[in-house]
């Protein structure tokens, strides 16, 4: 199943099932608003948002919906750094021992198809395709063998950045939260449309139409089990915490000369079986 | 005026002005139930709750209240690192050039007078005393000279730390939001009452009464009004949104031997002029 968030007629956040190039609105049939919210249903809801689609007799066209990032205000947004060896080796860092996370704030992110913004402060403006796994099953001290019972799917993250700003200092927040900087949707797919733990799939970045990154998400440091038996080690997950998996090779800092995106540039992240997440660049005013 | 957020008789949020030894609900007179809401209606908001309390017939008792974190969830807790020149230099680390910033989940913290939580996967069970600076009035690029304007009051943190985790990478997200591992309060004081920027204020942190940690706020690498300029030049702050100064020198961590937090200590951290957070620890069940 396919799950969007959009603004529906009323200017409110609705729930739809993404069926082809049709949108059937469960949230106009009595189901909750957000993804978060229908997580916490468990299976029930999901099944229930299932049924729903299944028995609804109107669906609306895609084209024209306003989308929203598939889940607007998680507890916890976990990155991951470095989770490629290749990108760690391009960005003078060891191959980490163990996952390097960091944090973005919803504020960060725009949904697929609105501008990101790059920042009038800085002209280092970098793309990190990447892909998002979606908590639907909280826990804590999640081990690694039943941790993708605790996935309910997966969605696509640039993990836009401000170079400069997030070598300030050692830690990177700064440079990871620029307002509007990244981007997260198109829609959210549910675990069982694609490989175990979304492995073996081949992940893109191109700027303009361009390829910048072009891996394969088996070539992970550390996979989709690991890092949820990670970040479950110290806070227990709630359904609708998401993290953010890491980026390939490929970013414009390590380039010679350095590429940065700038205004009008078309920046598309598509990871195999879950779809392409598009966004322009816009200057900031 | 000093503000606290505890649970009301009905089990709710509630919001209270504490005078003395004694308390009044202002969210029984009809004022928002949380600081973040209140600190949303700007000044006028302020006054609605100084009006309140100064016309307010029934007070009841502070002791026996169970207080919550000024703030609950706010949008975004930034927590400083390395901000005293002799932290940084007991943590070998190189005094910062810029505001090291990171981040704290709301998960991460309890109230004053709550346990805090030593984890089982760890013994190496941090204090650190800092104290919060709370955002009143929201804004993108705010200017060092404007910043305090911005700056609604203050209140204190324990910046617990699980220091293993927080050093397995270079991020120290990890090892600073173990749940329940950090404290925040006991209450909010508005910025009228101390000197500007909450400068020139010993503060310390005892455990079981021995004094850890003593210091002066003067002594802050960046102080209150650079650390609001840095963060709004990446993000738009909003009302509630708090910042987490840093610590000073004296941490468990860079003693000979390390000394570490254990079930039963009582852990306090004073700030002249704003009040004493105090927490025991406990192990987790």
């Amino acid at each position: 199943m396919r799950l969007i968030a959009f603004i529906a007629d009323d200017g409110k956040p609705a729930l739809g099932v993404r069926i082809h190039d049709e949108v059937v609105d469960i949230t106009a049939l009595g189901l909750p608003s957000t993804l978060d919210e229908l997580l916490c249903r468990g299976e029930s809801g999901m099944r229930a948002a299932v049924e729903a689609s299944a028995a609804a007799t109107v669906r609306r066209p895609l084209a024209g919906l306003r989308l929203l990032p598939p889940v607007q205000n998680p507890s916890k947004a976990f990155a991951i750094g470095l989770n490629y060896a290749d990108h760690a080796k391009e960005s003078k860092f060891e191959p980490p021992s163990h996952p390097v996370i960091f944090q973005r704030f919803p504020s960060s992110w725009v949904a697929h198809g609105e501008a990101i913004v790059r920042p009038k402060v800085s002209t280092q403006f970098d793309y990190e395709a990447e892909f998002v796994a979606v908590i639907g099953k909280g826990g804590r001290y999640i081990s690694k063998d039943k941790a993708l019972e605790h996935v309910a799917g997966y969605s696509l993250f640039n993990d836009g950045s401000i170079r400069d700003f997030q070598f300030r200092s050692g830690q990177w927040l700064w440079g990871k939260n620029f307002d509007r900087s990244g981007s997260f949707g198109p829609e959210f797919v549910t675990a069982d449309e694609l490989p175990s733990g979304a492995t073996g799939l081949r992940l893109q970045c191109r700027l303009n139409g361009e390829v910048m990154q072009d891996a394969n998400t088996r070539d992970m440091i550390f996979d989709v089990a690991t890092l949820v038996a990670a970040c479950s080690e110290g806070m227990a997950l709630v359904p609708g915490d998401i993290i953010i998996t890491g980026t390939p090779s490929g970013v414009g800092l390590a380039r010679k000369p350095p590429i940065w995106m700038k205004a009008g540039d078309l920046c598309e992240i598509e990871l195999e079986g879950v779809g392409v997440l598009s966004n322009r660049v816009v200057d900031e005013t």
